[in-house]
């Protein structure tokens, strides 16, 4: 959730000074170090700060415990001409990411698409950074990756899936590029936590108890139910299996009801978190110029379509758009826990601290 | 929904033949009725009964409006070694979606994976049935089309989406492959005809009225909402969105927004319905054998799952594959509906009418 109201902001400049010492200090690469930074400030100008700034610390945390090999030698084997294998070697997911889409995308440019597989990887923060790494650059971009579990299957008793995102971007002629960046999810899990902080309940048939029975008292929670509920749980749930499929089975990883969870408590053992990203030239099907202005056809119509009272129809990106523009503006903000998690980076590292924006 | 309590049953065999004569009677050649024959006798196996047998009286009127050409010219156009456009001269879908996941497996064989954009085609039927046939012989399948518009996107008043639908499926070694077929609306549009015509409420956030408001009330539905509900429907419609960008927008067709309505009552005019498909050799990432093992592993541990009381977990496809057996042994039942429909058919085109089995 966007919150501006907060008043220590940073700019992004700062920000990614401040990221990239403090994984060089604790023993990242440059390159690593660099892809780390463009993906967590890349998600929060976005404003989806659950995949953001906050994610900094637990970075340094596994570098620390040896989970992650800072120093990674990332190694890409070609099978044919439209596949690969990338060995992210226990690297920085965000590393392998922006390196995986590069192969995709240079054999996109010569056979019209390519897809490569992840194996041996780490987390990788949004998925949506590296389908829009590849819109960028006038491609269609697909990302996905599996995650330990949180979910239900549907009609399942115990989590079994991660959120295991989807990602899509497309490039859009003289605009921001279409984005979705999708958890496969009823409900992301920092959302359970914000309900309980401030006394809600939660929407009904999107998390559930240790029973697996569905509830909407965020206290009582210990699954997120597949996208589609109780009822379409089965279209949430096959598609987080797609994911793992494509994610974990095709790099030869374990699937992620086996990984060892994110938040520790070993932070010593790699994980072989796996990933899967695909580019698409778009002119590799009909004749050039033609995906282009139907794309721009098909997102004026969408934006022109009515909405109901009080709301407002929008593009995959035009919110994550609006908050870039307004951030790069007056700041990407830090809640709370978030300046006192970077005051404590500061000193455990001796660096020179974040400049708050006035 | 299955409902095996119907006694008039058929065989597959006889289903088929039926089919076959009456498309070759309205007109189609040999090639179009093998593949619609083949896509709703498979649709009617599984158990999709909302896209099987059915639509036969739907295609037949629509060869009769002159709408879909049953002796088209559909030609392949290769443009790189990964990618292609099928024009399907406007003829009936399948013929479309068993040809185009033909050229993309030949190209997957060649270089790992390939894709092709169909455009001016027609409804096709189930998207299960192409990525199915790529499954059967050994590759990943995926499948898309776009719709005429039903369904609401986040936020709003009027149906844009189709309920353009995903599919994916992935060859299982010694077993029945994992097959995910699902629209990305929150709820089929028969299922609310279902539920009004037993008169009972709908779930909660699946469908609207024609303000755009939820409604439980299946008489007052004009609209459904994206897979996600009033919630989480940003999901559904930005995977709807997905879907349109590949089967219109790369194939150079209109979005599914300005389609001419399936339904009618113009069933001269071709719609230009737009697919994709892709295919993928599951062994064109790592060393062979390692995805079959994987995904076994990974199908074995799922289906260890434990359940809601009085559930099951299964894995895409299991539903389906199950009913398969049973009708395969017992026969395909044909509602009062859909009795009276072949009956008229028969009559029409003075055909053997179909055989009821004991």
């Amino acid at each position: 959730m966007t919150d501006t109201s907060l008043d220590f902001r940073v700019t992004r400049e700062d920000l990614t000074r401040f990221m990239q010492a403090a994984l060089v200090a604790a023993g990242a690469n440059q390159a690593s170090a660099d892809a780390v930074s463009r993906a967590l400030v890349t998600a929060s100008r976005m404003g989806t700060d659950s995949h953001g700034l906050r994610l900094l610390p637990h970075y340094l945390k596994a570098l620390n415990g040896g989970r992650i090999n800072g120093a990674p030698n990332m190694v890409f084997h070609q099978r044919l001409a439209a596949t690969g294998f990338l060995d992210a070697d226990d690297g920085l997911g965000h590393l392998a990411g922006f390196t995986a889409i590069e192969h995709a995308m240079a054999m996109a440019s010569e056979v019209g698409m390519g897809a490569v597989a992840v194996g041996n990887s780490s987390h990788f923060g949004a998925a949506g950074c590296y389908a829009l790494a590849a819109a960028e650059r006038g491609y269609l971009g697909m990302a996905f990756c599996n995650s330990d579990p949180f979910v239900l299957l549907h009609d399942g008793a115990k989590p079994f899936h991660g959120t295991n995102p989807i990602a899509f971007a497309a490039p859009v002629e003289g605009g921001a590029p279409y984005l979705l960046d999708m958890a496969t999810s009823s409900i992301p899990w920092n959302r359970v936590q914000q309900f309980g902080a401030i006394g809600r309940e939660l929407p009904d048939q999107v998390a559930a108890d240790a029973a697996g029975k569905v509830s909407r008292v965020p206290g009582e929670i210990e699954a997120l139910l597949p996208l589609g509920g109780s009822s379409f749980g089965f279209k949430g749930a096959g598609l987080a299996g797609m994911v793992e499929i494509l994610s974990s089975v095709l790099s030869g990883m374990q699937h992620g009801f086996k990984l060892l969870p994110m938040g520790g408590p070993d932070m010593a053992t790699p994980r072989g978190v796996g990933h899967f990203f695909l580019a698409m030239k778009p002119d590799a099907f009909v004749e050039e110029g033609t995906f282009a202005r139907g794309l721009a056809e098909y997102l004026a119509d969408l934006r022109a379509q009515p909405a109901t009272p009080d709301a407002r129809v929008m593009a995959p990106g035009d919110r994550e758009w609006r908050c870039q523009a307004q951030r790069d503006a007056d700041g990407i903000p830090l809640d709370s826990a978030n300046q006192s998690a970077y005051a404590e980076i500061a000193k455990q590292y001796q660096l020179a601290p974040l400049s708050r924006l006035d």
